[in-house]
């Protein structure tokens, strides 16, 4: 029989929802300031700040009464049951560990740093194992998991365990190798020359993303040094870009920034102020943000439109540039050392080689004194070159220096769920490649908000997955994809 | 005998007076934001946000938790009496009473902007009404004061009692009429004729503030409707302004902010993220815009410096206007009807009048139907002149809408407080005048750094006042600057 307080409980623990959810978006423009309009003197009092605003939220989302609440009222809303899980989990790992993780994260970034500038991995190899013996103490708050790296992906990947990723980035891999051989052993195509005026690149950039759906009522775009996607709330959209003038690669990561947004702003109202108003995982989101980038952005019907819109924009280096060219261009692949700066076909490979690292270390069949070794190897492995300095190999990312591991794999997930969901689309849109051809961007938008966006955190991501292409997490669309648009593209023998 | 808990409770003390510095720093860069970047479909959830920030912080400045503390240490310490004090006010409005006055507050604001817009203060009225009801049991709460307004006083200007402004107001009144009045009777001067170009107004703004001390590391200067200041923290400055090709006001706008965040950037770093970081008082506060905007920014040695500086940038409108028509068009002084566009002699009477009705409706021998006709009356009385309209008159301003009264007396007494400061400054700094026409503006930034800014919170506005200048409140400096400034720049008999 339901308590009598029932209705009231109900409502109380929604109001306690709904600020949780307010100091998420308070946290993330205190984010997005901090990167595009703080002043530099702000740092020191804004770190204090986003640790107190932190402290409150850990304190509010583990405070008994809302862990009573949830007792109180009925178990089987799908808002209860993530409400809770968010609960026990948060509840799971206690304050002082969860502080120190933070303390020695933040401290570390400063010896990375400078450990990456001199290319010096003995400096940091200290603070490494620290955040590493550190993160080994979090996982073991979880000791129901079968592998201790599940306890870590969890955070990142609600439900996706190790032994998954590992089935599913081995089949990527053993794909993935000889494509990109074949591609390095063709030749290069010639890139393009620019100079394309940074101007005229954030104006082409807001052209083709308004046509996706930023909308200047309820989006903004702004410079930081590193772009990144940040909602304040559904209807306040914050993305970042940085336009050089050598290339166009920012116009692309503006399309991936955009493509992390439309999944927030497309997240039904309803669920807005709930703990279910958000992306699913962020290997979703980062299925949506390649699907803009390479999938629509990199591909022949797109730049049919947009290719002479780009020219009117630079005529002097684009005005003699065929579209068969173009998009040779904008799809070189080469294996490089740097994963941010990897195309879409090495990329996964960057991913892979982290997550193997990762498991290895936590597993303990690893050490950190060796791990650039192990890097190095990984990389002749993988991508066939050798690397010569730690800088631009074991030191090149910012996430183990702040003691995140288990969030590279969402990077690959994100690929490879892209292309299952670009398959599916492609079947119920048939006319999809003439609407882009079209510039017209609406259908495809519609079928990712039907299919993804509206369900925020309502299904789990391989529920979200499982609906919207009737399969499990699957790397073979992507192969097939990256295999047919690189043979056509470099003219590969079958 | 102190307690052996001592250093602890100490320590808890200053983490918990430090959280609430912080969440006043993430609320004043919540508002900043909403005024400079938030898209506007960001509005609804942006409110619900400050809200719940605005909750917390309430919570935490009322926990029983911080009362115990402040009980334990030592009440002698000047941080510990003003953290007391703090949270003893704001334990003594019942949350309930708080929580109603933001969110009928917050609903006016919506009612206003329509009334004013119809000029129909009948529409508008039932708000106020309310407002005011839930002011008087706001002021119910401080039962020991000698009037009702002293309570509302209270929250901006600490320690100050309706007597003592209407006193104060008084004598300025006396001053101001006559004075105000033989200005008006005399030809007024020719207005400067634009267009000022607005990048080259915000070009020369940021020239002067610099000049100022407005650092690029720790400020920032964007746009904004209503131009105002916020310290983010103290080495992050926000300052707006508005500029427009009219007339060059944006330009003393940006100064007077400018003066309000030299404030908060020149308070002790040792008393930053305690309860003593702040300015002492809003009209200490306005002391400082005033005298940055006015009593530097209108003056002939000033523009000595600056005029030369403007003339490059404006050729075409000040090449051929001289040093003293150009004083004397920035000083021009006209009876009107907005507060907000009133020149230095005559906005101290539209303060007054707002201050005369406010009493006299926490009194209640003024009623909100009766205000519009009170105010046109006290307009004629004052100032001279007719009321056309609601809008124009009783309407024209947000504080009553926001629920907001004892606020605009600090207008006027920054006015009072500023000149009283600026005495005492060309007292100590005898070559002043000469510093300005070199534009070195550092010896007068310092002095008042050293008298003011420096001591944040730590003595209140009347001691501030007293060991800056040797006296007590006196509106006599600032009429004898105003009547010595304008018998000169308008010729005046004696």
């Amino acid at each position: 029989m339901p308590s009598p307080e029932l209705p009231d409980a109900s409502a109380q623990l929604r109001a306690r929802l709904a600020e949780l959810s307010d100091l998420g978006g308070i946290a993330g423009l205190m984010g997005w300031d901090q990167q595009t309009m703080m002043p530099p003197g702000g740092a020191g009092p804004r770190g204090a700040a986003m640790e107190t605003l932190e402290r409150i939220a850990h304190e509010r989302a583990t405070a008994p009464e809302l862990g009573a609440l949830l007792d109180t009222v009925d178990g089987g809303d799908p808002l209860v049951r993530m409400a809770r899980r968010d609960h026990d989990r948060a509840r799971r790992v206690p304050v002082e560990l969860a502080a120190e993780i933070a303390r020695v994260g933040a401290d570390a970034i400063g010896v990375w740093i400078q450990a990456r500038e001199e290319s010096d991995f003995a400096a940091f190899r200290p603070a490494l194992e620290r955040n590493l013996e550190l993160r080994r103490r979090y996982a073991e708050c979880f000791p129901e998991v079968d592998h201790p790296y599940d306890a870590l992906l969890d955070r990142f990947e609600p439900d996706m365990t190790t032994a998954q990723v590992r089935e599913v980035f081995a089949r990527l891999r053993a794909g993935l190798v000889p494509l990109t051989e074949a591609i390095a052993a063709a030749p290069a195509p010639p890139l393009l020359q620019g100079p394309f005026d940074v101007g005229e690149q954030r104006e082409l950039a807001l052209e083709i993303v308004r046509a996706f759906g930023f909308d200047d009522a309820e989006w903004r775009l702004d410079r930081a040094v590193h772009p990144f996607a940040c909602a304040i709330s559904p209807t306040d959209i914050r993305v970042t870009g940085r336009f050089d003038e050598g290339s166009l690669s920012g116009v692309f990561a503006v399309m991936h920034e955009v493509g992390h947004g439309l999944y927030e702003h497309g997240v039904d109202p309803e669920l807005a102020r709930t703990t279910l108003g958000s992306g699913a995982s962020l290997g979703m989101h980062e299925s949506q943000s390649r699907l803009w980038e390479n999938l629509v952005g990199r591909s022949e019907p797109f730049w049919r439109h947009w290719l002479p819109r780009a020219r009117e924009r630079f005529p002097a280096a684009l005005g003699g540039v065929s579209l068969e060219d173009f998009l040779r261009a904008v799809n070189v692949v080469r294996p490089t050392l740097i994963r941010v700066e990897a195309d879409e076909a090495t990329y996964s490979l960057h991913v892979i080689l982290r997550f193997e690292l990762e498991v290895a270390l936590m597993e303990g069949t690893l050490s950190v004194a060796e791990l650039p070794e192990a890097w190095n190897a990984k990389m002749k492995e993988l991508l066939g070159i050798d690397v010569p300095d730690d800088a631009r190999g074991v030191l090149q990312d910012i996430h183990w220096a702040h003691g995140e591991l288990g969030y590279f794999p969402t990077y690959a997930l994100g690929n490879i769920v892209a292309a299952q969901l670009w398959r599916a689309a492609r079947t119920d849109l048939p006319a999809l490649d003439d609407q882009l051809a079209a510039g017209d961007h609406a259908p495809l938008r519609e079928w990712l908000r039907e299919h993804v966006h509206r369900h925020g955190r309502l299904l789990t991501p391989s529920e979200l997955l499982h609906r919207a292409t009737g399969a499990e997490l699957d790397p073979q669309p992507l192969l097939d994809h990256l295999d047919a648009k690189y043979r056509a593209l470099y003219r590969l023998g079958a």
